[in-house]
């Protein structure tokens, strides 16, 4: 007889508006997605967890937010704020105090499940455009009042902590229009509040609400998509999905306008220009702390679903997967969007995760593509037709002559389905006491393996934790290599965990952050990273547009005092 | 009986060391590259000049450099730079002084050819290492000595003139090496002073030079290829003829190395980074302003000339070429490398000056492809076999849907032959008192015909000038265009005429420059483009660079006072 199969209780309701579960849990209120049983008795047997275990919940945060500290501000500030953007764009309330200050950084959602609140703005305001955002800067630069910006809350590095106090800008509230689809120039002009999804639908039904001739893509899909906006992509240096081919937000930006202390400054709309370094540039990875992007022009992409091409395969080992994959983006031959190689960890326990039967898995060891070594890849190839045929028909050459079985386009159009839907799981693991993490980077081809096999020597030497590693965006010059981590672990233990992990990444030659952005949390790598020189120069620029040092302050990418990790 | 052949008397003699000639002439000094009999008879047409016009050169500038002003600097500075370098390496010869201070500009030849000389540096300094410009640079900032940079001397607008005397650092003499490839990463790690054709033919026999398993390619092939140099791309933001599929010198830097004021600045190799804004873009563009650029990581490509195809077509109308070109560089069906589309009057004088017989033209019209309307498309597509069968067969077929015939690939051999040969016929013109000058802009499609129109038409309202325009950089956003202008008229009319073009071009809505940088001579024209905001953060960064204002000083960029026109 089988087994009664075990489900943990997972939480099936939404939180209760005004609770500090509406805050800590992520996306749609009414969207979960909760560890498969294959997760469940993953866990069971790697954390040496009993059923037990999973009996008890603990700090679920159904507690309604109280916050017990009235704002430091004076009320004039809050009535000044209030004359500009209107009563009802101001908040003092508790509830919205705390919402607009916090992001997904792990450490900030354990926290606040267990009822640690930590820095806050005294009044969060949503402006309603350029001009509230222009008068918001100068009143608070002339009465040096701090500014934080919040727009989708789905850093996970502290970027939105109000660490002195002061305003929030809730930028997403009404800053979030498609306002032009330029045809001709294959751009759209959109305000920075814009959700992902709705920037995307309103590209791709360009005909129906903007009179186009064509349908667009927006090219830029984070893990995050769901819960970023189009501002935030770019303020953070965010990567997306399909970023191979349609290269990162950096690449996909075309100008600027930003808001700052000393000025407005939009950048101009050109597709090259030899007029000295280029301030579009600057801005962009900026976090905040220079001032207030309050519109974008986004280059935009010819959607073209039908013409799109699936393909998975096995490769025999990591080290086979990587030089193939080095092969397809060195060849010029064409770049897929989606491409991605999960190592031998990622790959035995997805093969696992996703319910693959033991009958197939047997029959891939004895093909030879044994658990330990082998790697799984998957993607997809955007744009014409033709296009598409060929670049997905050199990827499965160049994989054969790596040794890789073509597992057809199945396996990349299921993991597609889940694309957006991993963060889901982090409640359902938090309310039993387990950590879900993501660490990533960026390294040449030359360093990937000792990046990769340093951190996760790390890693691996805390027994039972689990770490799960791909690669997902691929460049000619080398890749980011992602590390999910798994474990059931206090939240101390956890913060000295990381930073040993971070250590490691750099140790070995890896950048703190390939698509993540810095925030707070990896703001004391900055300088051992770029070194003292390359700090002085962001400095200075942060001395030009901020002279009283208003814009996000507080550590934020290490260009002020970085509070203390607790 | 036909008329006899008339062929004016082009100097065919080198230069003699130590004349100005030596100095203005292009190139290889034993080079030449004279106007052919349909030039010669386009002019006398066009420019309404007898036989007798061309009897008798000018300002030819055979007589020796005679400077007449001793270096104002104390000898006790030379004496201290002699010692860092070498007494071998420092020179205060009237030849040097004059050599190193002049670039390509079309005023400055003329002013020399003249006998005028403007400003020069004291001392000419032969850096040897990264160790001799740190040097140099400490020195010269404790002494507020300032430093010009000097690479190939092929800058257009005045970039090279050691406007404040002081020391002008030589990077070609002995900083032109390339140092490694890095096969695994598909990167060469070069100095800045490496010629074009010495950096591509490394690349190209890097088996037998590096002992490496392929060729490779620098992919950035300006007309100046042959006389510019691998820092100077970068510095200037240049552009290369296949930068429609290799990017621009700003997209194939991967890493950089400058020496300033403050310190020493070696940005890091990473393919990303979200590690807030780039210092390795902001120094991109930088002209000599911020720093020296002593080491440069390029991307390189692999050399595979072997799947290079041709293509060329003639369009209807101008406009249908255009339509054409935004449709393949927005189809997502691969890039071209070489893509150059011709305005009327540029396809039609070609088609004379490259000699197609009346005949071919005359069945062109019939075709309906008429003088004054039609408009010559040419280019190559370089990569993987498959995708440049691919690329090319698209492009065909675009074209033929907006009305092009097909060409054959034989005008795009034909032009590669010319590519970098066109500048020598400078001289002979000269001689003659002829000027041919070149300014270029850069566009977004939906303004492509505005700027195009609004500066031909003032150029076209001085009578007697021909002016020839092509767009060949390509952007799915947009383009360049590329104005050759020729006249017969006297400096001084031209310094006003190209300031009348200049206003036009901003005017109209184009960037003062696509790719031959700004220098001193578009300094002017900076801050009407970007703004007071823009420049004020340029001016920022320059004050943390160069806090004592020594680099390429005298408003290079136009970050400090800018010299008046004369």
């Amino acid at each position: 007889m089988k087994p009664k199969r075990f489900r943990p209780d997972w939480t099936e309701q939404p939180p209760k508006p005004g609770t500090i579960r509406s805050i800590v849990k992520y996306g749609d209120p009414h969207s979960y997605k909760h560890p498969s049983d294959a997760w469940v008795k993953m866990m069971l047997r790697e954390f040496n967890m009993s059923k037990a275990d999973f009996s008890v919940k603990r700090n679920e945060g159904h507690e309604p937010v109280v916050l017990d500290r009235p704002p430091a501000m004076e009320p004039a500030h809050v009535e000044a704020l209030a004359r500009i953007v209107g009563e009802e764009n101001v908040a003092t309330d508790d509830y919205s105090r705390v919402r607009y200050a916090t992001g997904m950084t792990s450490e900030e959602i354990w926290e606040l499940r267990r009822g640690v609140i930590r820095e806050v703005a005294d009044v969060v305001v949503h402006p309603r455009d350029k001009k509230d955002v222009r008068e918001i800067v100068r009143y608070c630069d002339a009465e040096r009042i701090p500014i934080t910006v919040f727009s989708a809350g789905s850093s996970v590095n502290f970027g939105c902590r109000p660490y002195k106090g002061g305003v929030t800008l809730v930028m997403s509230t009404h800053m979030n229009k498609l306002l032009e689809i330029n045809e001709l120039n294959h751009t759209a002009r959109v305000q920075p509040g814009m959700f992902g999804p709705a920037y995307e639908e309103a590209l791709n039904n360009a005909p129906e609400g903007f009179g186009c001739k064509r349908r667009y893509t927006c090219g830029h899909f984070p893990q995050s998509f769901e819960y970023s906006t189009v501002g935030g992509w770019v303020v953070t240096l965010g990567s997306g999905q399909a970023s191979t081919y349609y290269g990162d937000a950096c690449d996909i930006v075309f100008s600027q306008e930003y808001v700052t202390p000393v000025g407005t400054i939009r950048t101009l709309d050109y597709p090259a220009t030899a007029t000295g370094p280029k301030v579009n540039d600057i801005f962009k990875g900026s976090e905040g702390t220079f001032g207030i992007l309050v519109e974008l022009t986004m280059k935009i992409y010819r959607y073209m679903p039908e013409n799109r091409r699936y393909f998975s395969f096995m490769f025999p080992t990591w080290e086979a997967a990587v030089d193939a994959s080095r092969e397809v983006m060195q060849r010029e031959s064409g770049m897929p969007a989606i491409y991605r190689i999960s190592d031998p960890e990622e790959t035995d326990r997805g093969l696992k995760l996703y319910g693959v039967p033991g009958f197939v898995d047997a029959g891939l060891a004895r093909l030879g593509f044994k658990p330990g070594r082998r790697s799984l890849c998957l993607g997809n190839v955007e744009g014409d037709g033709e296009y598409t045929r060929l670049v997905a028909r050199t990827i499965k050459r160049v994989a054969r002559e790596h040794g890789a079985l073509p597992l057809s386009g199945y396996p990349a159009r299921m993991w597609e389905h889940t694309r957006y839907t991993e963060p889901y799981m982090r409640e359902d693991l938090n309310d039993y006491g387990i950590f879900l993490d993501t660490l990533e980077t960026s390294v040449t081809w030359d360093n990937l393996h000792r990046v990769h096999q340093g951190v996760r020597a790390f890693i691996k030497s805390r027994p039972g934790t689990i770490c799960m590693t791909h690669a997902s965006h691929f460049y000619p010059q080398g890749t980011n290599l992602y590390f999910i981590l798994m474990a059931r672990m206090g939240a101390d233990e956890y913060v000295e965990f990381q930073n040993g992990i971070i250590d490691r990444v750099l140790e070995h030659g890896g950048t703190p952050s390939h698509h993540h952005g810095i925030g707070r949390l990896l703001a004391p790598w900055m300088e051992p990273h770029l070194g003292r020189e390359q700090m002085e120069v962001l400095r200075a620029l942060k001395r030009h547009f901020d002279p009283h040092g208003i814009m996000n302050p507080g550590g934020q990418l290490g260009l002020d005092e970085i509070p203390p990790r607790r």
